[in-house]
C-alpha cells in the first residue's frame, strides 16, 4: 500500500505529471498492489482494491485519464481471489503495452494528415501532438512550426526545446498574437486533457482561442487525444470541472498584496466547442468530435450502467 | 533646434511613451523650434519647419497620433514668417488644449455605454479606455473589471494597479483566458494606437482576439480613441506597418542562444476588423467604425490634395 | 376494442395529450386489448393486432411517440397465440415502466448542466424540460427561469404555474421578447415532439427562435426528450409533417369573417437545425444531437429491414 | 399654453400615439403656444419657450421624434422676440409640412425594393412600413404580406385590418412563428421607434427576432423611418431607453396575483444591430445603417456644440 | 488474366467510368478472374487474388469506390482454394446485385426530401442524384431542375439531355450564376465521389460553391451516394488525393504556348465540409454526414485492423 | 448629330464597350454635339442637350458609368447659349481628363494594400483591377495572379494574355474551382460594374462567389472603381438591373433545339453585399463600402433633388 501512496503522492504534487503518464503511473501503481495483496476472500480483495482505486482517482479528481486507467485496470468478474487478480494484472499489462503504443499510433496516423510545406500551430506542451509533428517531420516533410509561449507556466518553452532537438524550424510567440499569426498557419494541432461526448475539448487554456482563430481563418484544427481521454461520465451529463490554479503562477504573491481590489483567476483549462475542431486524432483512427460517444462505448467498454 | 532633438530622442527612446503624449511632445516641441526659429524669409522657415516635422515624425515612422499632431501644428497659409509663426503657436494651443481635454471628454461620452453591475474587460494599459471605466466608476456605478496580463510586456499589471487606486474591483487573467472568460463580461473597452479608414483597429496585439470573442458571444466592444489617431494616409491605400519587437521581450536571449532552430515572432499590434467593433469613442462622439472618413475629414482637416 | 377505440378517441380529441402521455396510453389500450383478444389462430392473432395498432397510430398522425409506442408494444416473434400475447403483454410493463422511469433519469442527468445562478430560458410547457428544472432546483441549486408566453395556447400559463409551485423565480415574457432577453440567459432547455436522424429538434413553434438567438449569442441549448422521440423513418428519409392548426387559436372567427383577404397560418411545430443545439438529454445518457442514428438503433431496436 | 399642456397630456396618456403623430402634434401645440406668448423681451420669451419644450419633451422621455420635433421647431437665432416667433412659426410649418410628405416619399422610395411576386413580412403596425408595401400593391405589383400578431398589444391586429382595406392578400401568423415562416419571405418590412448614431434600430419588441431570422436566410431587411427619428443624442454615447410597459399587458393581475414567484418583464422595443438591416427607407433617401450620422448631420442639422 | 487487364485498361482510358460503374466492372473483372484462376494452392491462390486486385485498384488511384469494390469482392477466410472461389464469387454476387439495387432506394429515400413545387440545383451528372430527382417527378411532384456547366468537361449537358429526356423543366447556368440563383433554389442535391470518415465531400470541382451559397442562404444539400462510396482509409487519417487533369481540358494549348507565364489548375474534385451539408441519401438510409464512421463500420465492413 | 448617333449606335452593338471607354465615348459625343449646336436660344439648346442625352443613355440602360458621364457632362446653370456651351465643353474637359487620370491613381493606391509573396485571384476582365496588380508588379513586388476562366465570354483570357504580357506568373483556372484555390489567395481584387448607394458591388457574374469564398477564409477582397460607378438613383431606392443575355452564349442554339424542356438563364453580373468586400480603390482614395453615400455626395455632385 505504501508504494501506492506514494505514486498518489507524486501525482497530487505533480511530480508525476502529463495525462499521459498520470494514467499510465495509476495503473501500474494498482496493479503492484493487487500483486502484493494479501487477502483471501473475494469480498474483501474487491473492498481493498476499491479503497485503492479511490485513493489514486482522488489524488486529480479532475483528470479523465486517471479515472478511465483506475476502472479499466480493476475491472474483473471473478469471484475468487486468484482470478480477480490475474484479470487486474492482465488489464494493466495491456492498458500499459496501448498506452505506449498509443503515441507512435497517433503519430502515424496524423502525420498523414501534414503536408509539405505546412506551417503548424500548436499550444501548450503536448506529446500527443508533438507526436505527429516530429512523425511527419521524419517522413521528410518540410514543415515549420508556431509555438505559443502558453502562459501563465510556460510550457511552450518546453515544446520549442523539443521542436529545437528534432531540428524543426519553429517560431514562438506570446499567447495574445495567435490571431495575427493565423494567417500564415495550413494546421493547428493540440493535444487533449479530457474529451466529453459531445465532442467538445477540454485542453490547456487558450486552446479554445487558437481554434476560434482558426475556424475564423477556414484552417483545420486537429486535437490528437488516446481514447483514454474520453470522458465516460459526460454521457450521464457530468460536466468536466475546470481546475482553477494558484494566483502566484500569474503575479508575484507580494504585488498582488499591495493590491486589495486586485484578484487573480487563473483557471487552467477551456472548452473548445465541437464545431472548431475538425477532426481528433486517436490510435485507433480519426474522427470527427461528434463521435464522441461511439470512440467512448467501443474502445472504454464503459456501458451506462456501469457507471453511476 | 537642440531642445526639439532632445524630444526627438525621447520619444525614440520611449522615455516619453504613449500615443497621446508622444503627440503632444511633438506639437509642443514644433511650437518651441518656431519661437525661436531666427529666419525672415517664409521659404527659410517652411523649410525649417518642414525639416523640424520631419525629425520628429522619423522617430516612431508608425505611430499615427505622432504626424497628425505635427501636420496640425505645422499647418498655416501665411505669406509672412509673423502670420507663419503666430498660425502654428496657435495650432499648438489649440492642439494641446483639445488632448487635454479629449480624455475627460471620451471618459462622459463612453461612460454612458456602462451600467449598474456590468463587467468590462480591457486589455493592455490604455489612458483613453481607463478614462471611461473611471468615469463610470466615480458617477457610482457598481462595475468591476477583468484585465489582461499583455505579454510580453505585462502592461497589465500598471492597469491593475491604477484600477486598484481607483478602488475599483479587478480580476487579472493571462491572455489565453480572454475567451473563457468572456461569458462573464457585458462590454470590452480598449483604446487604440490607429484607426483606418476602412474602420480597423491598430492596437496592442491580442486585441483583436478580445473583440472576436466578444463577437462571437454578443458582447459589446468599443475602442476609445482621439480623433488624432485616425489615419489619413489609410485614404491612399496606405497599410499601417506592423511593428515587429525585440525577441527578448519574450524570452531570455541566453535560453534562445541555445535553440539554433527557434526564432521569436513579436508583433507589437495586431488588426481588429471593423466588423468586431460596435462603437468608437470619441471627444467629438460616439461613430461606428465605418465612420472613420468622415471623422478624418471633418476633424482632421486632411484632403486628399494635401496629401502624397 | 371498445375500451381501445375510447382511447383512440381521446387521444383524438387531445383529452389525453403530451407526446409522453399519449405513448403510454396506446401502449397500456393494446396491453389491455391484447388480453382480452379471443383468437386462438396466430396469423388471425397478428391480423386484429395490426388492425388495433393502426386504429391507434391514426388518431395523431404525426406524433412520432405515438407510433414508437405502439411498434415496440406489439413486436413479437412468437408462432403460438399464448406466446405472442405474452411478449406484448410484456413489451407493454416494460415500455410503461421505462417511460415512467424516464422522467425522473432525464431530471438527474439534465440537472447536472445547472449551475448555482443560472438563468433557463424555456418555452411551451415541457414535463421533461420541466424535470430537469425541478430537479436542479430541489438539488438546492440557486436559479431562475424566463418562460415564453407561447402562443397561441398560451402554454407558458401551465409552466409558470408549475414554476411557481415548486417556488422557483419566474419571468413571464411574450415569445417577441426572447432576443431581448438573451443577453441575462444561461441555458436555454425545451422538450422535443420529435428529433429526426440528423439531430433536428421538431417542437413547439418558437422554439428554433429561442434556440437561434441562444447560438448567436453563445448559450447552451438543451432538449430533453426521452428515446421514443426519435424518429425512426427518417431514416428512411421521412420529413415529419408540421401539424397546421384551426386560425380561431390566433383570431376571433368573427374578427376574421370580416377580412377577406386576410387567411391565417399556425403551424405548432417549427424545426429547430442540430447545429442550434448543444445536446440532448435522455434517459440513456445526453448526446450530441448528430447521434440520433446511434440512440435509435440502439434503444428503439428499430432496424431498416423492419420498416418500409 | 393650456392648450399645450393638453396636448402634453394626450401624448403622455397615449390619446396621441404614434412617434410621427406625437412628433406632429408637438411642433404644432409649440407654435400655437408662441404665437399666443405675451411677452417682449427676447431673454423672457426664450425662457418660455424652453420651459414649454421641456414640458412637451417629457411626456414620453424615450421617443426621439418627440424631442427631436421640439429641438427643430424651437431653433433661432433672433436678437428680438418678433424674429424668434417668426423663425418658430416658419420652422413649425416647414417640419409639419415634411413631415406631411415624408410618409409619401418613403413610400415611393421604399417600393421601388419591391418586386412582382414578392412576399413581405411586417411587424407590429407602422404607417411608414404601409406606405411602402401600399404604394408597390397600388404599383400594380402582385405582392403579399405576413403579418406578425405582435403581442402584447396585438398591433398585428390593426395591420391586417388596413392591409385587408387595401385588397392585399394577407397572412396573419403568431409571433413564434416568424423563423419558421422566413422561408417563403422575401423582403422584410419594418417601421422604426429610433435609430441610433451606428445604425442600430430601436423598435417594437420582436422586430430584432425577424431581422435575425431574416439574415440567416438570406433575405432582405427595410427599415422605414422618417428622418426626425434618427437620436442625435446617441452621438454623445447616450443608450435609448428601452420602456417597460405593465404587467397586465400580458396576463391578468388576477392570475398574476395567485402566483407569487412570478413577474413579468415587458419591454416595449428592441434592439437591432446594423449588421442585420439592409437598407434605411427615408424621406430622402435609401441608406445604409452605417450612414446615420450622415443623416442626422445633413438632415438634423444638430451640431455636437448645440448638445450636451 | 487478359480480361481483366482489358477491364483494367478500360478503366484507366476512362471508356468505363463513373464511380459505380467503375466499381461494378472491377468486382465483375476479379470474379470472372478467380472463375478461371488454375491453382490448387491456397497461398497461390491468395497471391494471384492479390495481384490482380492491385491491377484494378492502381488504374485509377483516387476513385474509394475503386478499391472498396475490389476488397469486397476478394476477401474471404477459407483455408482452401474451393472454399476461397465460392467466397469471392458470392461476394461479387452480392456486391453486384447490391449495387443494382441502391439507385433505386437512394431514389425513393431521397424522393420523399423533394416536394411539390421544388426548385432543386444540381452539379455535374450524378447518376445517384438524377435518380432522387427523377423518382420525384415520377411520383407527379411538380418541380424544376437549374444545372449547372460544369466545366470543364461540361458533364452539365449530359444532364440536362437526361432532365429533358424525363420531361423535367430545366435551366441552364454557368458555373458563376450558381450563388446568384441560389435564391430560388429549395435544394440542392449532388452525387458523390468519395465521402470520408468527418463527413467531408468529395466532388466535382464546384460542389463546394454549391453548398457554401445554400448554407449562406439556409437551403437544404442533399448528397446522394452509395455506402461503397465511403472511405474506410480516411479513418487512418489518409487524405484523398484531388486528381489534377490535363490543362486542355481548360484552353487550347497552342493559345497556352503563346502565354509563357501562365500555366492552368484543373482540379476535377474539391472538397465540402460537412458542415454545408445537412443529409447523405445512401441505399440503408438518410443520415447526417457525421455519421460517415458508422456508416463504414456497418455498411462496409472494415475494420481497422483489416486495413494499413 | 449623326456623329453622336454613330457613337449611341457603336455603344449599343458593343463595339466601344467596358463601362469606362463607354462614359468616355459618350462624354466625348456630346460635347462634340453640343460644339456643333446650331441654336441661339437657351431653351431651344437645353431641350436639344436633352435630347442628345437621352439618346446615349438609352444604348445600355443598366450601365452608371453611361448616365453619370451623361449627366455630369451636361450640366450647367448659364442663362445663354454662349455660356452653356462652354460650361459643358469644360465639363467634358474635365471628365475626360480625370478618367483618363483615374486608372493610374487606382493603380498607385490599390498597390500599397499588394505585399511582396502576394497571391492575387481575379475574375473577368477589369481595366481597373489590372491597373492595381500591374502597378504593383511594376513596383518590383514578387506576385502572382490567379485568373479565372469567367464563363460564359470568358473574358479570363483576356486577362491572362494582359498579365503575361506584363511577365506576370499567372494560373488560369475555371470557374468552379474558385472556392478549391482560395486557400492560396491572399487577396481578390476585382473591378465594377456599378456600386450602389449601401456598397453593394454590381460586377460580372460569379464575382459573389470569390467574395463569399474569400469572406469564408477571412482573405481581403478589393474592388476597384472609379467614382462614376457609383449610383446615385440607389439612394431614392432604385435597383440596379441584372443585364439577362442570350442563351448561345452558354450552349450553341442547335443543341438547345433539340431540348424542349431544356431554357437557359444567363445573367451577366450578380450582387456581392457590402459585408464581403473590404475596401473599395477609387481614383480619389480608399473607402470601406458603407461610404458610398458619401463618396456618391463628395465626388458626383448630385444632390437629391436633381434626381427624380
Amino acid at each position: 500500500m505504501q508504494q501506492l501512496l506514494d505514486t498518489a503522492e507524486k501525482i497530487r504534487t505533480m511530480e508525476i505529471r502529463g495525462a499521459g503518464r498520470i494514467a499510465e503511473a495509476a495503473s501500474a501503481a494498482l496493479r503492484d498492489y493487487v500483486l502484493d495483496l494479501k487477502v483471501t476472500n473475494i469480498k474483501d480483495f474487491n473492498k481493498k482494491v476499491d479503497e485503492a482505486a479511490n485513493i489514486l482517482i482522488q489524488t486529480r479528481p479532475t483528470a479523465v485519464s486517471l479515472p478511465n486507467a483506475v476502472q479499466i485496470t480493476k475491472r474483473h468478474t471473478s469471484e475468487d481471489v486468484a482470478g480477480a487478480r490475474e484479470d487486474i494484472l492482465h488489464n494493466a499489462d495491456v492498458f500499459l503495452k496501448q498506452a505506449g503504443e498509443a503515441l507512435e499510433r497517433m503519430g502515424k496516423i496524423g502525420a498523414k494528415r501534414i503536408h509539405d510545406g505546412d506551417v503548424i500551430m500548436t499550444h501548450c506542451n503536448s506529446h500527443a501532438a508533438l507526436s505527429v509533428i516530429s512523425t511527419a517531420f521524419k517522413q521528410g516533410k518540410d514543415i515549420s512550426v508556431i509555438a505559443t509561449e502558453s502562459r501563465p507556466r510556460r510550457q511552450g518553452f518546453i515544446t520549442i526545446r523539443e521542436l529545437n532537438d528534432y531540428g524543426i524550424p519553429t517560431t514562438l510567440i506570446v499567447d495574445s498574437a495567435v490571431r495575427y499569426c493565423m494567417k500564415e498557419v495550413d494546421t493547428v494541432i493540440v493535444g487533449a486533457d479530457a474529451i466529453t461526448v459531445n465532442g467538445a475539448l477540454v485542453n490547456k487554456v487558450g486552446t479554445s482561442q487558437l481554434a476560434h482563430a482558426a475556424h475564423e481563418a477556414r484552417k483545420n484544427v486537429l486535437s490528437v487525444a488516446e481514447t483514454f481521454k474520453f470522458s465516460p461520465n459526460t454521457i450521464l451529463g457530468d460536466m468536466i470541472d475546470i481546475e482553477e490554479r494558484a494566483a502566484d503562477e500569474v503575479i508575484d504573491q507580494e504585488i498582488l498584496a499591495e493590491l486589495p481590489n486586485v484578484k487573480v483567476k487563473n483557471p487552467a483549462f477551456d472548452i473548445t466547442p465541437a464545431e472548431y475542431i475538425d477532426m481528433i486524432i486517436t490510435e485507433v483512427g480519426a474522427f470527427p468530435p461528434q463521435m464522441a460517444y461511439t470512440i467512448i462505448k467501443e474502445h472504454l467498454g464503459w456501458e451506462l450502467s456501469h457507471m453511476g
